[in-house]
C-alpha cells in the first residue's frame, strides 16, 4: 500500500540553509506528492558539505524507499552530491561518455560553446542511471541504496519540476504501487472565515476519497477538492459550486481579473476607475492580465482634494462637509469618472488605510480600514457600499479594498445584486 | 570554538510538511544565526507524527549540540511536540502549575477566558525549563538530552521570532563559546548584474571578519555586508556606499518610495504620475507609503488613446504618426500631466508589456519589454528615456518599468543627471 511508502526529500545547499532563499522547491514538491495521493515523511536540509552529505543519504539509504535529492549537480565545486554518493554507493566517480555528448547538443542547439567546467556534470558514480533532463543542461540520475532508490534532481525550480513531474513520476509508478493520480480542483472565493466556509459546505457530505482543504492566499481563501480524477469528483465540485453559488470569485486557471475581462468584453462594456486610497492598485490589477485595454479605459488616481474636484468634478464643500471618505465623496467619484470619460461603468474607492485613524469633519471617529465604494452605471443606477477592514497593516487595507471593489464589478456584471451577504466588516 | 558547534533545527507540522505553507520560520532562523556568526548543521521537516518526532528527537540529540524545535506546541491534538519529548527523555507528562498561572494571567489581560484546552499547553515533560513567551500564551521550553541543549519554541512566527532573539539566544550565549554578536547592514541597488557589482566593489578588499553577500530581491538587488559591529564595519559601510556611490537607492529600514518620499517634502514640490503600460502600478507603490499625500498629487492611468487625448493632452496625429510606445508619445504624457494638475514633476511610463510583441505605425519592431519614460519638471527639463526589459513576463516587466520611472524621479531629486550609466538593457 502507498501509504506505507517513506519518501524522504534532502534539499541541498548552502544558499538554502543560509536562508539566502526559500526553498519553494521543498514546499512545491510537499504539494505534487500530496496531490498525487502520497506524503512525505521527512524533509532534511544540508549544507554543501560533503560529510553532512554523505551523512544524510547513508541514513535517509536504510529508513526511507524512496529518497528524492534536490540540487548540488552543476559545475562548481560546491556541487557535490554526485561525489556524495560515489562515496556512499562506495562507487567510484566516472565520466558518462553519453551525456557529454548529450550536454554538447544541447550547448549546440542554444548556439553557445560546452565550458570544460560542465564535464563535472558528467562525472558521476558508476552504476547510476541518467534521468534525461528536457528543459536543462544538469542530469537527473537514479540508483539503488540498500532500501531506497535515490533521485538526484537539478535545483532550478523549472527543471526540477519538469523532471519529477514527468519521469521520475513514470518511473516511480512503475517501481512502487501507488495510489491513483489525484486530481485537485481549486475554488477561491474571499472576505468569509474558515469557519462561514466549514458551515457553509457541511452539506457535501464527503466520501473519504475526497479530501477538501482551506488555505489562505491573500486577499483570496484557496478551497480544494482533492481526489482521483473522474465522475465522483467532478460531481462533488458541481455540488460545492453550487453550495459557494455567487461567493465563488472564480476557479483555478482562472483570476478575478480575468473573469471581469471576460465578461466586460462579452457584455462590450469598458470600465473606468477612480482611486484615492488605493492609489492604482485596482487599475494595476485589472491591467496585469493581457488584452485588458479591449475594455479598461482610463483611471483615475485622485490622491489629493483639488484633483478630486479638478479630475472627476467633486464639489468642495461636499468635501468639506462630509470629509474625502464619506458616501457622498465616493458617489461624486464614480459619477465625475463617468462624466471624465466615455466609459459605461465606473468604480470608486476612497478610505482610510492608515497607519493613523482619521475623523470626519462633524468629529466622528473614521477608523483605519474604513474604506467606501461606489460603482455608477450610465445611465442606470449608483451603489454606494460602506466596509470596515479589519486588517492592521496599510498594504493589507489596501489590497482587500481593491478586492472588495473589483468584486463589486463582478456581481454587478453577473447579475447579481451589488450588496453580497458579508457582513462588511472584513 | 563556535564553528564546531552542531546546531539542528527542526519544523513540524503537517501544514509545513504538505507544502500549505512556506517555512519562512527555517530560512529566517537560518539567516538570523548566520547574522550571529553560526551556520545551521541540518534543518529537518516532520509530520506531526509521534513515532516520527520521537525518532527525530533522538537521532538529533546524538548528534547536535544545540537543537531548536519549532511549532506543535498548541492546544490541540496535532501538537505533540511535548509529548514526544516525554517519549524521548523516558519521562511523565506533568501539568506545571506555575505556567498555567501564567497563560491565566495573559487571558485576563486580554479580557478573554481561557478554554480548558488551553492546559494542554502547560502539559510537559518532567524535568523541563520554561521559557517565558513574552508575546502569546504557548510557553517554549528547554531541556538538556544526551549531547544536545533542546530549545521547544513556538510556531507563529511573531513569537517564534521573539523568542529566539531574547531568550533562547541569551541563553545560548552564556553555554556557549559563541562568536561575538553580527551586524549586518543592507544596501540596495537594481539593473546590474552581479557580475557587474563584484567588479565595481572590489576595491572593498575586505578582511575575512567581513562578508559581503549578493541576493536578488526583486526588482532590487540587496548588498549585504555582515560583521562585529564597530568601527571597522562602519568605515567599510562608509566605503561601500561611496563606490555605489549614486547606484545606490536606498539602505536598509528604507525604501525607494520612502526615499523619494524625503526628498518630495523637503524639495517642498508636488507629483503627477501618467501611467499606461504599468497602469497604476508606479503611483500605489508610492502611495503605499504612509503620509505619501504630502507631495503625491495625482496619477492618470491613461490606457486607452482616447485616455490620452482627453486627460493629457496627447494629439491623436501623434500617435497616428509615432504610436503611443514612442519618445514623442511619453514626452506628451508628461507634458499633458503636468498641464493637467498643478504638480511641479510628471512623470511618464508607455510601453509593451507583452506577452506579444508589437509594431510601430512604420513598421519597425516594438518588442516586448521596450518601455518608455519622460520625467518633465514645471518650468524646466523634460528628460525622455528608452528602455529595453528583458524580463520575459508580464508582471516582471511592469515591475521594473515603475521601478525605472521612479529612480528617474529620485536621480532627479539627488540633483543627478536623470540618465545613469546603466546601458538601458535591463
Amino acid at each position: 500500500m502507498a501509504e506505507q511508502l517513506i519518501i524522504d526529500f534532502i534539499s541541498t545547499g548552502d544558499e538554502v540553509l543560509t536562508g539566502e532563499i526559500d526553498d519553494t522547491n521543498a514546499s512545491w514538491v510537499s504539494r505534487f506528492l500530496l496531490e498525487q495521493g502520497v506524503l512525505l515523511s521527512r524533509r532534511y536540509t544540508v549544507a554543501d558539505n560533503l560529510d553532512e552529505l554523505v551523512a544524510v543519504f547513508s541514513e535517509c539509504s536504510r529508513r526511507a524507499d524512496i529518497v528524492i535529492v534536490n540540487g548540488g549537480l552543476g559545475p562548481t565545486e560546491d556541487d557535490l552530491s554526485a561525489a556524495a554518493l560515489a562515496i556512499a554507493l562506495g562507487q567510484p566517480l566516472v565520466i558518462f561518455d553519453d551525456w557529454v555528448e548529450q550536454m554538447r547538443a544541447k550547448y549546440l542547439r542554444m548556439n553557445r560553446v560546452m565550458s570544460p567546467a560542465n564535464l563535472k556534470q558528467a562525472l558521476l558514480p558508476q552504476g547510476i542511471d541518467i534521468i534525461d533532463n528536457l528543459v536543462g543542461t544538469a542530469c537527473g540520475f537514479q540508483v539503488q541504496h540498500h532500501r531506497a532508490m535515490f533521485y538526484f534532481t537539478p535545483g532550478v525550480p523549472h527543471e526540477f519540476k519538469t523532471m519529477l513531474r514527468g519521469k521520475i513520476w513514470s518511473d516511480l509508478s512503475t517501481r512502487f504501487n501507488l495510489p491513483p493520480r489525484q486530481r485537485v480542483r481549486k475554488f477561491f472565493t474571499y472576505g468569509y472565515g474558515e469557519s462561514d466556509l466549514v458551515e457553509m459546505l457541511q452539506p457535501l457530505q464527503l466520501p473519504p476519497t475526497i479530501t477538501l482543504g482551506y488555505r489562505a492566499a491573500m486577499p483570496f481563501i484557496e478551497i480544494k477538492l482533492t481526489a482521483a480524477a473522474g465522475p465522483e469528483l467532478n460531481a462533488r465540485c458541481v455540488q460545492l459550486e453550487q453550495l459557494l453559488g455567487e461567493r465563488l470569485l472564480y476557479c483555478d486557471g482562472s483570476s478575478l481579473a480575468a473573469e471581469i475581462q471576460r465578461m466586460m468584453i462579452a457584455a462590450g462594456k469598458t470600465l473606468t476607475l477612480a482611486e484615492s486610497c488605493t492609489g492604482g492598485l485596482a487599475a494595476s490589477t485589472l491591467i496585469a492580465e493581457p488584452g485588458s485595454s479591449a475594455y479598461f479605459d482610463r483611471g483615475f488616481v485622485t490622491y489629493s482634494w483639488a484633483a478630486k474636484c479638478e479630475q472627476l468634478g467633486v464639489v468642495l464643500s461636499q468635501l468639506e462637509q462630509s470629509g474625502a471618505v464619506s458616501e457622498t465623496v465616493a458617489a461624486a467619484m464614480a459619477a465625475g469618472a463617468l462624466n471624465s470619460s466615455a466609459a459605461d461603468i465606473a468604480l470608486s474607492i476612497t478610505g482610510v488605510a492608515g497607519p493613523n485613524d482619521h475623523v470626519t469633519p462633524a468629529g466622528e471617529p473614521l477608523p483605519k480600514g474604513r474604506v467606501i465604494f461606489s460603482l455608477a452605471v450610465r445611465g442606470g443606477c449608483t451603489t454606494t457600499l460602506v466596509c470596515q477592514f479589519r486588517y492592521r497593516s496599510r498594504t493589507q487595507i489596501r489590497q482587500m479594498a481593491a478586492t472588495f471593489a473589483l468584486d463589486m464589478l463582478r456581481r454587478y456584471l453577473s447579475g447579481l445584486p451589488v450588496k453580497s451577504d458579508l457582513n462588511y466588516i472584513l
